[in-house]
């Protein structure tokens, strides 16, 4: 891993700072800086307009764009699918004598940002630095709220330092706003116009036709002077504020969006819904609404924080991935899905791909179920879609995509939309491991079963068997390691798809005898026959799993294990990222693989592997493995703890809670890792604190590494808070709320109740 | 393979003839009644213009535009390049009483068209019956010179059967043709004007600047008074001419083209060639021209003809083969290849493959040596364009592209481009087969050789040992069977390497006794040093070959006889072609074949496997192939017949000269199928000729077809033009022209000269 700190910001346990304004820097603290409520996030740009480099983003999950593609074979898609960039409704201007504010021209001193994991605001402050000599500090404050998903705040104070007199200021709503990857914005106006104190403006995105209202209401200190200003996908009010020295002005601007994806409402009803909304928004009280926005944040902090003694940049590391987690889903609508960087950025287009199922689900269903339920119903509620995408690969049942944003397939690479199958496979185990540790067997036995049925349809049709082996399994296929692009037998696709089938088949089993009149609605809904489930079996039952018995290495596919062998410590460092210097078809000629592939299916499975199958196959992948996708070295550092390779644990797990902060791929610029940091939380709770949710218990074996003093971690489970305190010599577990629960701890059973239990930290663990 | 001929042209020995006018199928006519003479093509599209569905096409050998293209990663092209349409020389606008000629709306009657073999003329007759009654019989001749490379010749006849009267002409140069996949013209006008009696204009291609200055001259019955028509990218002659019932008149226009392709030459430079050339051309007396054509083709058809006797259609067909590649190319312009739809139409870009070297250099070799060095020539002119993209791909010496026209990669899709590394070894067994029947070891000493060592550096570093096995192999590559994407150890790639290292060691251990001088400047040129070599030695004999020991089949790579099996029979001909009708991905999971690839080197090496071998994998091959590359069947077909299997070569055969005529793959109306026809040759020479030329002598081992009478071809070896002529009781070599050749036959060493040798027609033949 040639990665590579770049520290810059301030080391705050509750915070991110920045202290002075760095151009080169800006658009990684765009990207830090973000704010977002999972209905909608903004970049933390400059409202006041910066004709310096910057990516004015404002994004509202599930709202899309469309380009048609020429196509060339079938089974590659015909349009791309992207999260478009949306209004910019922080838009602000700020004149004083005829100068007007940019930080990429004016004259600054003081400047700071901070993004405040407790209040959940974003705070710039700055002093202007007139040429007429005049000096006005400038606080802009913003939040998007947690409780109403539809409100954005924004809040500009002015203090003249040196003067008394009037700044002016023209602030809206702006849909031209442009999607930088397809220089253009990609919205038309439908109609804008001002009622009562709303000023609206309503568009449509070119292709699509996704609409989206944007309203805003203005409170301010003074009484003001509002002229409308109104211009082609724009509508703002301007208006003067007097200021006078010693004294501090501010105005404070509501802005209400409602969003129309699916074109389910009229133009009209929008406009309406929108104005209602707005209407509403201008009752509240700012102090409200702050208030409203801390105390949310205070309950996820009393249920979710994690708390590193002895480490303070992990400590403001993970605080960081929750609050950004939060931000960016938190289950309140069940539509929606976690793109690759949230709604930070463009890069990914906006896409979800795996990592939801993979690397964000147990973060959810350890701390908001109701989050992890919801974003199981995305893909029910794309089902549909999946079942569509089956057919146009030849195939039956449901292939859910590799990448999208709607629930069809919006990858363009043929090479990773039609090979790589774990998708389908991430999306069952996702229900099998919400199930398993929530006992929600009423969503398994409605939607689950019927997803499971579906996707089991799709891989009895999509694996073949081997002429030679006799054996069932997948060939031309790309598994989780990117770097063996068209294999037969990846082990981790073979595995899970038996896992698959034998959990698909269990199901059924089981709501045969449980639940008999919802296993009549499902065989009629679905059509299932005997004879598939006997397929099931039989394809489980013979199912390539390609394995050394002699080593106990499993074979990542057929013939990698003569893949011509690479050194990848001789690799220069210049030549990373691979991608972008080696020739495309040199990145699939190695034993190298970019990410954890065997491994992977050993932490998700870790109960049914021991320990010297573990050791054998990390010591056999590990030093192969060159870590390019950022979800990779927690999944390293997860296992090597359970081994007891504990410098090297720690080794991978450095930069992931501060994979953004401290720009470690040098590309947070595009926007934040947002999948990659729910692997930080995994790191610490798997890795660490040594937990396991794959078994029929809940188990822990909890180390510490060796620079922490402690570390204090919470999950729910079974309905129950429990509260896990690792210190250098104990371990204690306590349940904070909801009752008593039954775990597993280093083997042994115990119940945990509010009284706690505290034992001796393990053995040789890494105090 | 599902290929039924679609018969419609009249069967005759020396000619295509169409009679009546179908608008379906003039697309196809179209491409089959095209002229050319290597240095330009024009399809046989109505030049009087034609309202209904055409493909307007006119072809320059070389001329090419370019496209740049988003790159997603290294190693991928950035650059499209293409054949573009250039000028219509031949427009030309017919009006009698204000009625303008229009197949497409013109009522006619006695259509016919022709193509002579002979003659190498195009000739298209019909009677025009107008509105007003009248009926006028117009003949069209076209013509490119086979003599005088930049010269064609189109003639317009006209008989009014029932009046007198005039008929208006305007005849001109046209650049603004249409590229039909880019949809508009790709040329603008540099320069136009009347020079004394040439009307001419100079174009330029928009993007790459190629040159072409296009310029003509009248001649005619009468005198005729010309006006100058001129507007953008056109310059013509408008004139009338008098009719008078019962007699004839006529036009013609001799039109000149030079091209600059490379940007050599300037702007006024290129004008003044074209007129001098132009100024020359209208001192030409069509009879002259006409006699000079037919001239040339009976030189032609005296050394090239392939009689058959009691087969009309193969008769016709294999004459139409051997026309059109000679059209196509005979080697007067060392700089230019030949494209897979040669100089007809504008599918494949007008780019060219491998076929160059695997299909059609064995007809030059054995008919016109000459032309197949300069084929080795272009390879030798772009090593430099090869030695860039082998830069480009991360490794070192000369990768030839997939896909060219001026010698860099034109391929778009990276699966082909960066995976198929079959084109270096095509070019370094091109040098060996030509050099070894025509001893010309003064181009394998300096062109050759020099190529040979950079193709050697290619595959030396692009190969990698396998980490089991310990053997030198390919990972990452498509062989010549393209239903195999992305596999390791292609049996023929590995082979063809294997000789290829063995090859070029042996011309530089030769060169070093032979030719000291020629082999110190070579390492001079390469800085070859010993340390390749061995390296090249060390990799040849290490070179793995996955090979069946104990069936003797050869598996095409590493694996494959573990893809699951498909019964190809069983799939619906409604799904062919499989390109069209199955996902992308799934064309590449089975056991079936698209066309030879183990036994396209047991064809190429044949004196290296013993009849048994090729049986076994004839067998093994033959019922996974499904042929969807027509280059595919002949070499089936060759095989069959050397294994005895008659019924089944002669099947093969049946479509191979047809292709076109019979439009077996209903895409004709794209092109010819150029290169695919030239291997209709090679199945009747190579397969019932049982000709070998890879061994020490020319070896043949007749056969006859149980349809034919007698069949009689001719080819060049060693300076001797041999006739080959096979009846059902005998074979007769005759050494027509030049000396005695030494060759073997059914085994046996034998010494031809012009007296003749007359043998029995082998035992357990197809008789």
């Amino acid at each position: 891993m040639a990665k590579v700190a770049d520290k810059y910001l301030k080391v705050d346990p509750w915070a991110v700072i920045e202290e002075g304004f760095d151009p080169q820097r800006n658009r990684t603290s765009e990207s830090i800086f973000s704010v977002g409520n999972e209905y909608m996030g903004v970049r933390g740009y400059a409202e006041e307009g910066y004709s310096g480099d910057s990516l004015l983003g404002s994004y509202f999950s599930g709202l899309h764009e469309q380009q048609e593609i020429g196509i060339h074979y079938k089974g590659m898609i015909r349009s791309l699918r992207y999260m478009v960039n949306a209004v910019d409704w922080l838009h602000t201007r700020l004149m004083v004598d005829g100068e007007q504010l940019d930080l990429a021209r004016s004259k600054i001193t003081d400047y700071s940002r901070r993004l405040d994991f407790r209040t959940g605001t974003y705070r710039r402050e700055l002093i202007w630095l007139l040429d007429s000599g005049k000096r006005l500090r400038l606080t802009f404050i913003r939040l998007v709220s947690m409780t109403h998903a539809h409100l954005g705040l924004q809040q500009v104070r002015f203090e003249p330092l040196n003067f008394s007199g009037d700044v002016e200021i023209c602030t809206g709503l702006d849909f031209g706003i442009i999607h930088e990857e397809r220089g253009q914005s990609m919205w038309r106006s439908l109609r804008s116009g001002v009622e009562g104190n709303v000023s609206a403006i309503m568009a449509s995105t070119l292709n699509t036709g996704n609409k989206l209202f944007s309203g805003f209401v203005l409170h301010s200190s003074q009484e003001l002077h509002t002229e409308k200003v109104e211009r082609d996908r724009y509508i703002g009010q301007a208006f003067k504020l007097q200021l006078t020295q010693g004294g501090m002005a501010s105005y404070t601007k509501l802005a209400v969006h409602c969003i129309d994806i699916d074109a389910s409402r009229k133009e009209d009803e929008l406009w309406r819904e929108g104005l209602r909304l707005a209407a509403g928004a201008s009752e509240l009280n700012e102090a409200e609404i702050f208030t409203a926005q801390s105390a949310y944040w205070t309950e996820i902090w009393e249920t979710s924080d994690i708390l590193i003694e002895g480490d303070p940049e992990n400590q403001q590391g993970i605080r960081f991935c929750i609050f950004q987690l939060y931000q960016t889903y938190h289950g309140e609508h069940p539509g929606y899905n976690i793109g690759a960087k949230g709604l930070t950025g463009e890069a990914y287009r906006g896409l979800a791909f795996w990592d939801t199922e993979s690397y964000c689900l147990p973060f959810y269903i350890f701390n908001n179920p109701k989050a992890a339920k919801s974003l199981l119903e995305f893909r029910y509620k794309t089902l549909p879609e999946a079942m569509d995408r089956a057919r146009e690969v030849d195939c039956e049942g449901a292939c859910y995509p590799i990448a999208t944003i709607n629930g069809t397939e919006s990858c363009d690479l043929w090479q990773h939309s039609n090979l790589q199958l774990h998708v389908g496979t991430a999306v069952s185990y996702g229900i099998w491991h919400y199930v398993k540790n929530t006992s929600d067997r009423g969503f398994l036995y409605s939607k689950g079963a019927e997803m499971l049925i579906q996707i089991s349809r799709f891989y009895a049709t999509r694996g073949q068997w081997g002429q030679r082996s006799g054996e069932y399994g997948y060939f031309g296929v790309m598994g989780p390691d990117e770097f063996q692009l068209m294999v037969n037998n990846n082990c981790y696709i073979n595995l899970m798809a038996k896992k698959l089938f034998e959990f698909t088949l269990e199901t059924i089993a089981e709501m045969e005898t449980l639940v008999p009149d919802a296993y009549t609605a499902l065989l009629k809904k679905t059509g299932l026959i005997p004879e598939e489930l006997a397929d099931w079996g039989n394809k489980a039952g013979h199912m390539r799993i390609p394995h050394d018995q002699v080593t106990g290495v499993y074979e990542e596919h057929d013939g990698y294990f003569d893949m011509p062998h690479i050194d990848i410590h001789s690799i220069p460092v210049t030549d990373f990222p691979l991608y972008s210097n080696w020739s495309y078809d040199r990145l699939y000629r190695y034993d190298m693989i970019k990410q954890p592939d065997v491994l992977m299916f050993m932490f998700l499975y870790s109960g049914e592997f021991s320990r010297e199958a573990k050791l054998a196959n990390y010591e056999y992948y590990e030093p192969r493995c060159i870590h390019e996708s950022s979800l990779s070295p927690s999944i390293h550092s997860i296992l090597a703890t359970e081994i007891g390779k504990y410098e090297e644990a720690f080794h991978f797990f450095e930069f992931a809670t501060r994979l953004d902060l401290d720009n470690y791929n040098r590309n947070t610029r595009e926007g934040l890792h947002t999948t990659s940091i729910a692997a930080a939380w995994m790191n610490i709770v798997y890795g660490f604190g040594g937990m396991r949710s794959d078994g029929e218990y809940l188990s822990f074996r909890p180390t510490l590494p060796k620079r922490w003093t402690s570390y204090h971690f919470r999950v729910k489970y079974a309905g129950v808070l429990l509260g896990i305190e690792v210190d250098r010599n104990h371990i204690c577990f306590t349940a904070l709320r909801g009752g008593r629960a039954n775990i597993m701890v280093y083997g042994q059973q115990i119940i945990v109740d509010a009284t706690g239990t505290k034992l001796p930290l393990g053995g040789g663990m890494m105090t």
